[in-house]
């Protein structure tokens, strides 16, 4: 099975959550956006295609033969058991697992909104008042209960404190390590200052970033930098 | 199977789409936070145990005998097959309904972030400004998005626009209908321009509220109604 990813290029975005998946498993996917071949107009052709009978809201989307799924966290769901990153046989461990890659994903909407509180079509430069304001209780109250959150699951795995769920990663440890590595990029004071506070989510990231296919990914071309264009922007002003 | 949903009673908010999926289906269901013998205090013991392996980050969470579901669309998902609310024996049929609904709950947070676009822990009247930026780019072209996006989904169905997938009502039809209610309730005005311009997302509503378990709900005092503690708030000022 070749899985064919449909995310915008030139940013990692919410794409690279689902990258990361699929390179942790060794996984045959081609990538679509970053595809000479492909590229825009083929995400471009899918969404204008209005005799799609499920058309997707927005990328990411994946297709795998003739099924098509879209937003991160159910594109996760679905390779979840097809990739080996989710408990086996353990109804309960997935919808676990799946919370938690939920809380993710919201989390990463608010690292988003920082930058753009007042809307998506207009430029950070048109609304950095209130992304200052925003900012400021970002960094105050939202990324201090996010971190504490998950370093508090991790302390309270009965397999111990290595990963999220049970005693092996599964997709959601994979997302906490992005999390953590475009947070570093984006507000690089406030983490200098929060991540002692949470040693086991840096432990945790550490850990991913070492797996073989891991560290092969984030060494290649195909590992995108964080940019202003992404989720994870870097503006001095907003790191207090 | 006795369902215990734990949400913060005196709002709709986010339980309102679970309690709906188990109403349509006549689930036996015990809702913590409105019981007299439970009520907040039980929701908060569930959130302060510092001793639970695997703790939610917020309501609403369901408890289903062991396992312990949270996130809305995670609950649904779980719901679905056992509540006859997902397409049978179609895993494709399964992720495109799910793939809605997480859409239609970023088109929820979308509505919330219009009256709180700095941050959740302050009031509304401290970030009233920056609502007023927000809600004109919201009516402006996020709802019309958003409406356009499922009046067309509802006309690719290869079985007819009466419900989003296949023939007979999904979970995520029921959070359509909950959408559009508190959209009305909250932009009355934007509503009654739009509308007319999405006539089979207004019929599924009107359907979805006729089902005879949803109208004995709708007519009793467990369905709670809109105000401005919740998630659809009307200020008339933000209803441009």
């Amino acid at each position: 099975m070749r899985y064919e990813l449909y995310y915008w290029p030139r940013i990692p975005g919410r794409g690279e959550f689902i990258r990361l998946a699929l390179e942790e498993a060794g996984a045959d996917y081609l990538d679509i956006g970053q595809s000479a071949e492909h590229g825009v107009p083929a995400i471009s052709a899918c969404l204008d295609d209005t005799q799609a009978p499920r058309p997707p809201f927005a990328p990411p989307f994946l297709k795998a033969g003739d099924i098509v799924v879209s937003h991160v966290a159910n594109i996760l769901q679905f390779l979840g058991p097809r990739l080996g990153l989710v408990p086996e046989d353990d109804e309960a461990g997935r919808f676990w697992v799946q919370g938690l890659q939920l809380t993710l994903c919201d989390w990463l909407l608010e690292v988003h909104d920082v930058h753009h509180p007042v809307g998506v079509s207009l430029y950070y430069e048109q609304q950095r008042a209130e992304a200052r304001r925003c900012a400021s209780v970002f960094i105050g109250e939202r990324l201090p209960k996010f971190l504490g959150y998950f370093e508090h699951v991790l302390s309270r795995n009965p397999q111990g404190d290595a990963w999220l769920v049970g005693e092996s990663p599964t997709y959601a440890d994979l997302s906490l390590f992005q999390m953590v590595a475009g947070l570093r990029y984006a507000f690089p004071q406030a983490m200098q200052r929060l991540e002692p506070e949470n040693p086991a989510v840096s432990a945790l990231a550490a850990r991913v970033a070492e797996r073989p296919n891991i560290a092969a990914y984030l060494a290649s071309e195909r590992r995108q930098p964080f940019n202003e264009q992404g989720i994870f922007r870097h503006y001095p002003e907003l790191d207090g």
